[in-house]
């Protein structure tokens, strides 16, 4: 099997044919990365934020070379490329501060109680053990930020597990010099090469192999819902099942109500329809549904969406595959009920943007529509009572994240949107429009099915180490391993 | 179908026979805990509190009586059920305490950082979100503290889910007397009887049923690994895949040096005996497996132990299905290679004490050795260096327990059995014995597979309320929101 870049622009081959890794080499790769964990599993804080410095400081380093070499197999653009760097560096420092402030030793101190059961019980110590190698899939449409380097790798490094990265094949040559990067930082610390272990294939037998090999403990995953089942299912058909955290599809309703809309008026809808568009609507959170109740205001912004949409230029897709599941997307909306109010079919890698409506019995009654459809493209489901939103959002069932406009004031219908979004989504947005995803401590990026797999978990933000510590707890504990303060030995 | 309860001493009917719940009782019971869900999520701590404590009070005002007839079911005995009920009552006013200390609404105030990302963020408030009806599958072996009232239904009260409890077969009468004082409390408080409902049935239709029905939430379960392993199956074919919570079987290796062995000499084997045979051996955290490092001392400690375990009686078991897979389990060890010590075949529903021996190597090689034989019997593995102590603890490869004999000395062997163990259990102890789960801040009971299907929780401790909880990011949160300091609206 092979494998080969294209220029997201042309189409055309990039660079050599690339070797898609064997069985032989994943076995490597992984027995490498059980043997790197060994140490690393007990190292202390600041080695491991002293690695996640110095890869962020090897990225901006090699900046200019690694953001010219994604655009060209992503097209994503420079300045969009520039910033996801910014982030995946930020990323990286974040989680060795996190390291570093002994975030994963934190343990809980249970001293005996005298007496018999059910009060009394001998000392307790609750600590968490990291779970061992990961396998980390990376996602298309962040060549840096979701890839070898990514929130994956750098959480699951400060949670004291080494890596094995499945490379994605739309950006293999990215992915080979931010890997080269990476054994650089490895061995001038002086650390196991296998650590940060990486395979590729075009296929899905490297990353069935990847995800059944016995000595991977874990995996992480962010992609289609498809893709992301596929390794679930793999992860679990395992003799000894492990946690599989996916970060899959999502279509993030966008709930406004006709006020929240008036008041927005042109600004609101320009907004609106930069966040449909914004990487050529390649993004998770990508606003892909509106759920708007009937009246003269919303129509109203509507119109002004429209015009606002018509003027955007999205650009090239991320692969040709992915633009033509966008039209099949589209037609399948299309062809389900739904009318189209914005669709200019054309032959080109740039696509235009996509809208169409369908009335709310429709959408509620019609799994086909509840569909991510990846690109510039949203349905607005029309409403005729807060009731019946919220019905919308129960049929939706499970989104990265809701937009919630005009939830201001405290009242009996707010509550129940509130609600209803909570109910079926890890994030609501009361302002602004989903698209950006902070990598900060209160975030929680993943949500019920499909729009993850662990929806207790998240792939963003400080709680993402989570994924990678198990609990234990210790009883009557010696006290040789008391003062190692949560630290595994 | 029917269902009649069983007198364990005498394995005649007790009782009439009842009839187990139809599709259409289990969506009434299903559909009247997704409307009292609805109020209860957003209830206050101090009302949940309000209601654990009084379900509390009402098992010990019922004592005399609810003991009574659980004896009868289950065969247990007085002083056990008296100690379990009062570890129930317990376990309900504790997550009442948690409850009303605010723990389910806790949350985590990230205010706005101003600049554009990665660094800037809008304002985020993270919140967890009590998941919706959750399903309960009752254990055979607690009557009460995994049952009706168990750990799981109080940490779901306390989370601000309402409960559907599937009574287990095996105790079908104490359940029902149960249920009716939950319903008796219910009503006195003003809470709707749907907040916890009751369902039962001893064939596979009615779990099934229940965990697939579309209102189900999460599922949480007590029981054998076959068990554990149909149900998660049957809450993964759902449309929308659910959490579920599983705490199966395990065999809870018990490693000992032999200087520990000779150190704890007969006091020590006393100690092991009665772990082993405890409850009839019908324990989560029953030691199946002694791994013992060949030596004289380890020899001498096998003699002792040996002598003990004859002087034990069992009682009878909770069911003729358990006497008979325990025969069967026996049988099945010795068939893949282990080698009596003390076998004493009776034909009676009290079963003798059973201990049989094999060497690592064989153990290592042989899954059938890896199976928990749920009863009063115990596998003594032989090694031959810690390393492979260590690969018979990889072999095992997950297990609520390891007990750990001789760990007290920081050494390079003691390190590698803390390690060992640590990756393949939830709870390590360095002194006494598995059997007696601690209810308290730092318990962690669950592990890897076949343990438990989600060894990153537990179902024993604080700690078990955060399985009902997802966590949810809030954006830009409005005012009002925001003064609800973390609790639902």
């Amino acid at each position: 099997m092979t494998l080969q870049s294209i220029d997201a622009r042309t189409g055309q081959p990039l660079g050599p044919t690339l070797s898609s890794s064997s069985a032989a080499d994943i076995d490597l790769a992984v027995q490498a990365a059980h043997a790197a964990f060994a140490d690393w599993q007990a190292s202390e804080g600041s080695s491991r934020a002293a690695l996640l410095d110095a890869l962020a400081r090897a990225l901006e380093s090699d900046r200019q070379a690694l953001v010219a070499l994604a655009d060209q197999e992503t097209g994503l653009g420079l300045p969009r490329l520039n910033g996801e760097l910014d982030r995946t560096a930020f990323q990286l420092r974040r989680f060795g501060v996190i390291a570093r402030n002994g975030v994963p030793f934190a343990f809980t101190d249970d001293p005996a109680v005298s007496g018999g059961p059910p009060a009394g019980h001998p000392a307790m110590l609750r600590v968490r053990m990291p779970l061992g190698p990961v396998a980390m899939f990376s996602a298309s449409n962040f060549p840096f930020a979701f890839s070898v380097l990514g929130g994956d790798t750098a959480s699951a490094l400060a949670a004291g597990c080494s890596v094995v990265v499945k490379a994605h094949p739309g950006h293999p040559q990215t992915s080979r010099r931010v890997h080269g990067l990476v054994q650089q930082i490895l061995q001038a610390l002086g650390l196991p090469s296998g650590l940060v272990g990486m395979v590729q294939g075009a296929g899905h037998e490297v990353g069935v192999g990847l995800i059944q090999h016995p000595l991977i403990a874990a995996g992480a995953f962010t992609g289609s819902t498809r893709g992301g089942a596929a390794l679930q299912a793999a992860a679990r058909q395992r003799r000894r099942p492990i946690p599989f955290y996916g970060e899959l599809g999502s279509i993030n309703p966008v709930v406004a109500t006709p006020a929240a809309l008036q008041a927005g008026g042109e600004a609101l809808a320009q907004a609106l329809a930069g966040s449909i568009t914004l990487g050529c609507g390649q993004f998770c959170t990508n606003p892909g549904l509106l759920v708007f109740q009937r009246s003269e205001a919303s129509s109203a912004f509507v119109q002004l969406l429209l015009q606002a949409l018509k003027a955007q230029q999205p650009h090239a897709m991320l692969t040709q595959g992915m633009r033509h599941a966008l039209d099949a997307g589209t037609r399948a909306q299309l062809a389900a009920g739904a009318s189209a109010l914005l669709h200019e079919p054309v032959d080109s890698l740039n696509p235009r943007p996509f809208l169409a409506e369908v009335d709310a019995a429709t959408f509620v009654a019609n799994e086909q529509l509840h569909e991510e459809v990846f690109g510039p493209a949203s349905l607005i489901v029309w409403t005729e009572s807060v009731a019946q939103t919220v019905q919308v959002l129960q049929a939706v069932g499970g989104s990265l994240t809701v937009t919630l406009w005009g939830a201001d004031q405290d009242t009996p219908e707010t509550r129940a949107l509130v609600r209803g979004a909570m109910a079926m989504c890890g994030r609501v947005l009361f302002a602004g429009v989903p698209t950006g995803v902070a990598v900060t401590a209160a975030q929680q990026h993943g949500g019920p099915w499909p729009s993850s797999t662990e929806p207790m978990s998240t792939s963003v933000g400080d709680a993402a180490l989570d994924r990678f510590l198990r609990p234990v707890a210790l009883q009557d504990t010696p006290a040789w391993l008391v003062q190692r303060q949560g630290r595994p030995c």
